[in-house]
């Protein structure tokens, strides 16, 4: 028998695969080959399971990383801007966290400082802020090219659809993560967002890495660890990166669901809103600002957007942006300026409108986000996969602040839904509010730490 | 925004695999929910990538993988066998040697001891020996069912073709793991041959796990580590296991290639023939002879063996078999008693029959079969993936033997191709011939090690 003897020569995707198997570091060329495979389709799906396993067991040193998410990112269409907005196309991302519409503010804010800044509309995610745009106000997001342009040219800021055909190898990749428990790898992560910044040709981007208990990632080491890749690789795409470690205990700001994240943003955009809100945004443009060279450091950063807010300059843009997307211009400008009533009711309202009582005396230590998402999750207001439909009504409104002293009875949470809430889900609710019996020492700071390249001097910039 | 909270119900699929990644043991319904979904094809081929490569890292403990062998093995049809077959349903099975022609010797021989032996076509298997009776003697292969088991019942073995209706789970794996580069993992390969023979409703199984140069294992060790999870992982399916350690440097008898190999396990048959060859036939004929309780031991099986080669009785068999799956009579008795001219001719011999000269003198240290398993596979002897041709006429035919002086000029090798050999192959077979200043000191023992199931006491039964 000649079987077993190994003669035939073997084909150069098995082989990278046994490399990555041996924890042995991939050369560029060879990543390219396996993201061109993935691309093409050549390679097997099996094929791709296994290097995803291989790489989330073995890991990938940084310059793999980077390789593998230039690869990804030159798999589809990269998008090309004007010479004269050079050093102004900016995006935000988070990792993703309850209550989080800080894209939604930032957006207009940042538009209003002269960047150019889109969000792209939350088709694939399961999530709440921007599908409303869609369906309550009848903007649909606009494709990439050349209508976005269009929009960021004339207002600043716009709200994209998703494009098929921006780096479709992660498309292949993310969808096959997702069922090989392969989601949590750094560098698959990592390439995975920053293969899109880059497609996306970006001038500078701030990370809002989320930890704590409703985050991706419980601690702030872990977080930290994929704030570094991604600043790392993000630099050495040519891409001013730096990462902001958040807290994601209780939700960004008071409102959860669509239609209300949406009426809080507004009053983000008007100056005013939950703090923590206002904070966070203004501290991500700030640093977005500082890294365009807009503003000399942060904090100055972080003042103008503040301005921005204040002067009714953001709130401005987001109007603007309404009307160049289609909303007719009465609507836009009803939103934007009139009562909170009048927003409501152009958001849409939810059949039930109900509120749950405090069940005993104490001081509001934190609300827990995950139960109070998990419950408005199963009302309808977030998505169990991709293309399930989203009721955008359903949500919540948190009634009391952390620190705040609170009687029996009171109200605290008031839920928008359009059915009956269970028993359970109710016990759930009132399990996520954390009372304690005397007032709560200072909480930590929202966010907790800067991640910013390392060996760089930004200030000097 | 919702996302990121984890509140979608896990799929079971991706859970398995995640425990599997992170090296958590899988419990017995868990291996079979995962064979099941790889059976009815309700698993992803990126799933079973990704558990494929997590098994290859993470391992499996002896529980995991017999739970594994048997989930495969029941996941198609399995064979039964009539009562008064009981303890006589024997197997072996090797991991694959040049010049191996066991199978086709042993199977007569066991039968001439009353035993049942069935040798697979080697359809799926680039090799030589098996498919030769397809082609040179019109010998299809008998499917599994009833009529293998009328040849059995009458002669008591046959060449059977591939079911595919055995092990369906263990086709889709084993075609996925040859392209992920999750070939090499001891529960895998423990599971993929095991499963087999548990369908087969084996009474005893001995396997020649092959250790060398020329074998999948390179050392006795790693060889050893296989043969024991076989033989612990068999025993507890209720087969009687066994396995011999086999050294591998140089083929196995003198000759190679699919003709040339009938030939040399005719010689065999007829008490003839290499005296390793029949070494091998008679020791691992005999351990399965003892572990059917047939014999007190296997010396006393060995012997049996031998006396069956040489009384003409395991001749007789295979001529019988011959006949029972339709070659004509007096075709059959002439290939089992004709001359070896004869006997070439009903074979079929090769256009160019060419001998290798001695290139300078000295003594045969030894003749490294996987450079000349190479070159006969490129003149066509073997397949390069399954389904392509076999030329069964290409083989070669040592003309030396192990510690043999040889004079310059001298012949050593008869090669039997339909072309022209290369200067490339010529030296590559040249380099085959290793020749010492000296003649050699004793060889190590073919069979170096037999391992047997731990804390069985074999004699007494």
């Amino acid at each position: 028998k000649l079987s077993g003897t190994g003669m035939d020569a073997p084909t150069p995707l098995p082989t990278l695969i046994r490399k990555k198997r041996d924890g042995e570091r991939l050369e560029d060329a060879e990543i390219r080959s396996f993201v061109r495979g993935v691309t093409e389709g050549t390679v097997q799906q099996g094929q791709i399971g296994a290097m995803l396993m291989a790489i989330r067991l073995r890991g990938m040193d940084a310059g793999e990383t980077l390789a593998l998410t230039q690869a990804m990112a030159s798999s589809g269409r990269t998008m090309a801007w004007p010479p004269a907005w050079h050093g102004l196309v900016v995006d935000k991302h988070s990792t993703g966290g309850v209550g989080d519409k800080v894209s939604l503010a930032l957006a207009p804010a940042l538009a209003a400082c002269g960047c150019k800044f889109w969000v792209p509309m939350g088709v694939d995610v399961p999530g709440v802020s921007l599908g409303v745009t869609e369906v309550s106000l009848g903007v649909p997001g606009v494709s990439p090219c050349p209508q976005m342009r269009h929009i960021l040219e004339r207002v600043g800021c716009c709200i994209v659809g998703q494009s098929a055909e921006l780096v479709p190898a992660d498309r292949v990749l993310y969808g096959l993560r997702d069922v090989t428990a392969t989601v949590d790898s750094l560098p698959l992560i990592t390439a995975s967002i920053l293969s899109k910044k880059a497609a996306e040709r970006l001038s500078a981007l701030v990370l809002d890495v989320k930890f704590g208990g409703a985050a991706l990632y419980p601690t702030q080491e872990s977080a930290r660890e994929l704030a570094q890749s991604l600043v790392e690789v993000g630099t050495q795409l040519g891409i001013r990166t730096a990462a902001l470690l958040t807290r994601m205990e209780q939700p960004l700001g008071r409102a959860v669901g669509n239609a209300l994240e949406v009426l809080e943003a507004l009053q983000c955009l008007g100056g005013s809103g939950p703090s923590d809100l206002r904070h966070l945004v203004t501290v991500l443009g700030g640093v977005l600002l500082w890294q365009c060279g807009m503003e000399q450091g942060p904090e100055q950063g972080r003042e103008r957007l503040a301005r921005a807010l204040d002067d009714g300059s953001a709130l401005g843009k987001f109007e603007a942006m309404l009307g160049a997307q289609g909303v007719p211009p009465e609507t836009a400008r009803e939103l934007c300026a009139g009562t909170p009533a009048r927003r409501r009711q152009l958001l849409g309202q939810a059949e039930v409108c109900e509120e749950l009582p405090v069940l005993q005396e104490g001081w509001v230590q934190q609300v827990r986000a995950l139960p109070l998402a998990r419950v408005l999750h199963h009302l309808g207001a977030g998505r169990a996969r991709a293309g399930d439909p989203v009721n955008l009504r359903v949500g919540a409104e948190l009634l009391v602040g952390t620190g705040q002293h609170l009687r029996a009875g009171q109200p605290w949470l008031r839920l928008h839904h359009e059915g009956t809430l269970s028993a359970q889900a109710r016990r759930e609710l009132q399990d996520a509010l954390c009372l304690a019996p005397e007032p709560p020492r200072d909480l930590p700071p929202l966010v907790a730490e800067t991640i910013l390249p390392s060996g760089s001097v930004r200030d000097s910039q």
